[in-house]
């Protein structure tokens, strides 16, 4: 990874990430890192002869499986990408041989992946030069190219095709698969477990003349067994396009693609390149001063393209991307929190994707409240499709019995819902598109604030209206009474919830669709939840600023053990154990795992003065381990709000580096919990748009208030903004910024 | 121990416990199971040659030293009860040499400790055999006999004084110990830690003429060095008298006893005999037909009596009496819901000292209830003196990381105001004593229900007042919502406030004392707490039985795992793991440690059917750990409300035999918890007199309900009812009671 600032601009080079030796240990942090995804799949960057074994997946978007009680998780399609390369009879394979060259690279400008291998065998050296991609116009296909050369006459073996024994965390899901060979296509048929869903792959390989072919079809595998005979200096060019697809696709497909003749591969890269290139046109983020925050950014950038459900019109984007089964590929409060802007301001039609899965999912969160007994809509903390609640009662496992131990997430993290709201919210603020009320928006945000209210409390000695018991942002700190973030953010439901019905109530008929409001008239007593919302906005407790202008995280907080996180660290047992729960090293001190007050803070900050962000900033920053992802950005967005570019920078790089560096938390407990970091991604948009180009919006016009970090120059970059594109360009000349904001 | 049930009545044999062999498994809970006491002293039943190994301690009433960061604790008086016998030179201990001979026998109805051993030595046989016993007329002093005979003629050695290396769990508890020998009496005084506490330790012996004696004083010991002749078939005789005070004594004593000349100890141990065979003249519990049952109970009055604190004016009876340190010395709610009902009805002077132990330490409960910011009174959940709370937050060990885990007895368990309310109320109602109202009752009972006020939330929705996020009497489940013997209990507290307002809001002067009358009115509004309480009685969520009868035990419990104990048990993974917590073996089913609805509906019988009793009793039966003392009495005592006396007896036989049998938890964690077991001794005796005879008091009068079990025939005890003794007398004859109840 070259990472070095060298202020270079945005040039060729510096639109791939790669590494030229092969380090086995990096086989897994590779899966993720060199991903490529269509918003349909997901296809892990790991070579072509890895199998499960090295997490080699092609990832399905909204398609789970569940066997018997364990997670209910994605399903990964038979992998196609499977090649096995043999030359005079000997298995070539970094596995077994060190390679004398090896190259990895993604290109995410042309969002292509690469590799190059050389070994030397007993005759000199054979190499091979392997690309994919997954296609973005036509999600449900990808394409591989795979080539061999050799310096020396070589015996050559090649065995490729459909690999049935994929990697699983809690499978295996398929009850089946069928494979078999038709016309020379290679299909794979696998239905899961519970027989919901049947995955269909099929691949047609295109050849050089005099190769030999034989169908090996085993158990579990469709191979084909291709023999050739290299000559020195010649290149064996292998070609294969998938088709992948399931009985549960929004449209389903016929691959026109395989009636062809003629190699597609060059034709299909070239849509590709101009595909990602059109998207670049529009969604780069251009610094000068900064190529290595640049790179990181835009890497960023695709990731998120690359898991936008570009081909539904209602799914979300799990908080690991497609990139695998970690967090069971469930959608969490990171697609709304930290993911959203991004889409808001560059791809609406994605935008109005993700909040359609929420509106459709109503319903599984009706059923959530009611099962706890409460009104509402209560979100599925880990969400799966149709809202089902992914997230079981026991999500970690204790390092020293082995013992699942019981969290709260799912039935205390209650500011799920919130999220839900503050994503319609901002999408309907930002795009006008108030479509979104008929399609059940409404409803939605009514029953978020209904939610909220039955989670009320008063003592009845008198005082603020309170919710007690809750998880907030901070997960090391279970059960706890007034989580400030939490409270907040039923505010603004209740406030969200109040300021459509008054709306609605003070005269439905200029309400944009009178269908709607009629619907919500028969449904729900308007006057009266309007006025209990409002009433509710007004009374519930907020934690107000201690003499030190210290908002406490959530009631007795502030009374915890005070400790830095590195004394923490070394009252680790187990490098691998809890630091929350009950007994977590963190559970009774300061040390939180990730913003939680500087959330509530940096979303309303025109609330607080510039005295109490800044306070509350270096407070919370010396007690945060930063154990999510989700917690860098809004330090760095926080300390842009606060004029600390430079104290932003280092948070700013690290969320925007998530998935580059890697080295993230892989574990916790003992479960696996590697993958792309899409709210970090999305976090890293959020803090150079909202941070450091100091965008804000104020009824549809752009208002700025730019503070670059000490070495930055300009930047670029585009948005939608009221239905047109703004060309914006940011400009530091001698400590004053220009800026230029022109039609797109 | 005979524990046969051989229908002989009473006699001398039944009055004592034994052994007759030695065990050295046993001498850790023969402490325990042959300790002698008077209220102001606790003497273990270990050896005279025992040390601190052994657990030997004299454990002071009432008197609690800190060490460092430790928990407080009861101090252990420097032990004067040391004696080591050495014969020809050679030492003679049961720790070294196996006894030829050995039995130890504990005579309660006389309140004396017996030993005989005897040990083949060279020339034959040596035998000592000893008494001691703790004065219950003065209690600053105990009295030692000791005396060693054999077969042969011996050189004898007796080395006895006060052994200042005292047993201490988290000590030690003396900064200094100045031992001095003056006038020929020994001396050890004895400064606490914190220097609030001088122990003044003084013994004084009577040897044979013609023994010589050598003083030995050394670190920390001071002791006599006895030389004798000792001749074939001649008893050596050493009497010892010990005084111990304290200067935090209420009243400081002149050891007048050891100016006498003669040897004291036929004499007092006459008086001792007298003193007890009074007690047991009213006390005793006669049953025909069972004389385990019989002895079992007597003995469980034996150790009340003897932990009594007659001679103070506001001493409590710490959970483990007067046996050790053991959970810290602490009174519990043991005291006013397991021990008062004997002392209430057989000497009110020790239940009103058990009162004002309470009102007099309401300060340390108003400031415990301000620390946590509630109003009122939140008693100590492990009180020591002045109402200091002893619990902390970390209670247990983990047994799998050595860490402390944070538990919620001392802030969560809040149902212990009410115990002291209902305490002071059945003291008031069965003595109509009132004087307790001048002396601070009154404001006490306030205070507690001005404290469960603030603890009331309600829904802003609607609905019942709810007490939230605590532990019921059953701790395996921590941090519950409405547990139904909290709420009931303080419901209790509320009428029981109310209802006194009421009496003073009426009339005041109709009040029995003008100036206590006045004194409330001016510190409280009277007429407003009066109604406030009255609807918190009226509004507090009560759970109520279900479609099969049962009583949810709080909020969702019976929604969670169903299991048997003994399941439970095969998931430990270490038999001293903690069931309860966040993360115990129990904590996430329905297996609790102790009865909890079980006593809700046993104090309040009246307002649930007959069939819910019974539904109620089987239920939580088998899902009942006992892993409490406090949990076999109210098994015992409901089913005798349901007339199945024959599934009480078991329960009231375990609590009966705590301290007998032993066997209870030692354990907890890795926390020594054994020692007596008062509450079980005092449970056993309600349910003698509640249960089996069935007593109950209406307006003065005794009501009779009796249940015996099948092989009783009869029952005979006394009780003082208004000021006068009763004695009652039931038989059953051809299935039918006969009942006489006369002039005691």
């Amino acid at each position: 990874m070259d990472n070095k600032d060298d202020n270079k601009c945005w040039d060729d080079n510096n639109w791939t990430i790669s590494e030229t030796a092969y380090d086995p240990q990096r086989n897994t942090d590779n899966g993720n890192r060199y991903l490529i995804a269509n918003g349909y799949m997901g296809v892990r960057g790991t070579l072509e002869e890895f199998t499960k074994e090295q997490l080699a997946a092609v990832n399905l978007a909204g398609m789970y499986d569940q066997v018997g009680d364990s997670w209910r998780e994605p399903l990964n399609a038979p992998n196609p990408l499977y090649v096995e390369l043999i030359a005079d009879g000997v298995k070539l394979t970094v596995l077994e041989q060190s390679p004398a060259e090896h190259e990895l690279k993604l290109h995410y400008r042309e969002g292509v992946w690469y590799r190059k291998t050389g070994w030397y065998v007993a005759k000199g050296k054979v190499r091979l030069e392997s690309e994919r991609f997954a296609d973005m116009d036509n999600p449900h296909y990808m394409y591989q190219r795979y080539a061999v050369t050799a310096d020396h006459d070589c015996g050559l073996c090649i065995i490729t095709g459909i690999d049935g024994d994929v990697w699983d965390i809690n499978g295996p899901h398929y009850r089946q698969i069928k494979m078999e060979a038709e016309d020379g296509d290679l299909y794979a048929v696998a239905s899961s477990q519970d027989d919901r869903i049947t995955v269909r792959v099929r691949e047609k390989i295109w050849r050089p003349a005099g190769s030999q072919e034989e169908i090996i079809n085993e158990d579990k595998k469709i191979m084909r067994k291709l023999s050739y005979k290299l000559r020195a200096g010649e290149w064996f060019v292998l070609t294969k396009a998938v088709h992948i697809a399931t009985d549960q696709d929004e449209q389903s497909e016929v691959p026109k693609v395989f009636e062809r003749i003629q190699d597609p591969y060059p034709r299909n890269k070239a849509a590709q390149q101009a595909h990602w290139q059109a998207f670049w046109e529009k969604a780069a983020v251009i610094i000068e001063g900064d190529a290595a925050a640049m790179q990181a950014l835009n890497f960023s950038l695709y990731q998120l393209h690359s898991a936008a459900p570009r081909h539904s019109r209602n799914l979300s984007i799990p908080a690991r991307g497609l990139s695998g089964q970690t967090y069971k590929g469930a959608v969490f409060w990171d697609t709304e929190m930290f993911m959203l802007p991004f889409f808001l301001y560059t791809d609406p039609k994605v935008a109005k994707s993700l909040i359609r899965y929420r509106l459709d999912t109503l319903p599984g969160a009706l059923a959530k409240a009611f099962e706890y007994g409460y009104d509402g809509a209560f979100y599925a903390w880990e969400s799966q499709e149709e809202g089902y609640e992914a997230c079981s009662d026991y999500n970690v496992i204790d390092v020293f019995t082995g013992r699942p131990m019981r969290t709260y997430f799912r039935d205390k993290q209650v500011h799920i819902s919130a999220a839900v709201v503050y994503g319609i919210m901002r999408y309907v603020e930002f795009s006008g598109d108030e479509s979104i009320w008929r399609e059940g928006g409404l409803e939605t945000v009514i029953e978020c604030a209904r939610f909220y209210y039955s989670l009320l409390v008063q003592k009845v000695a008198g005082g603020c209206y309170e919710i007690r018991d809750v998880i907030g942002p901070d997960e090391y700190h279970e059960r706890v009474n007034n989580n400030g973030y939490t409270n907040r953010m039923a505010q603004y439901t209740f406030a969200a919830a109040a300021g459509l019905l008054e709306r609605l109530d003070k005269d439905a008929g200029a309400w944009p669709d009178r269908e709607t409001a009629d619907r919500i008239h028969v449904r729900y007593p308007v006057t009266e939840l309007k006025e209990r919302f409002a009433a509710a906005a007004r009374r519930i407790y907020l934690p107000q600023p201690d003499e030190n202008g210290i908002i406490e995280q959530f009631d007795g907080y502030l009374r915890l053990e005070d400790v830095n996180v590195d004394t923490l660290r070394s009252r680790l047992l187990n490098e691998k154990e809890y630091w929350g729960g009950a007994y977590g090293v963190a559970s009774e001190t300061q040390v939180i795992k990730q913003a939680d007050v500087a959330i509530w803070l940096t979303l309303f900050a025109d609330e607080h003065s510039e005295d109490v962000l800044e306070s509350n900033w270096y407070y919370y920053e010396a007690r945060t381990e930063h154990g999510s992802s989700l917690s860098a950005c809004i330090y760095a967005w926080l300390a842009c709000r606060c004029k600390m570019p430079n104290r932003a920078y280092p948070y700013f790089m690290k969320s925007a580096l998530a998935d580059w560096k890697g080295g993230g938390k892989e574990w916790a407990g003992l479960v696996y919990i590697g993958g792309s970091h899409l709210a970090a991604a999305g976090g890293a948009y959020i803090d150079a748009i909202h941070g450091f180009a100091g965008i804000s919006f104020n009824d549809g016009k752009i208002r700025f208030n730019p503070c670059f970090p000490a070495h930055w120059h300009s930047m670029k970059f585009s948005l939608l903004v009221g239905g047109n594109w703004r060309k914006i360009e940011i400009k530091k000349v001698n400590g004053e910024y220009q800026i230029r904001n022109t039609k797109g």
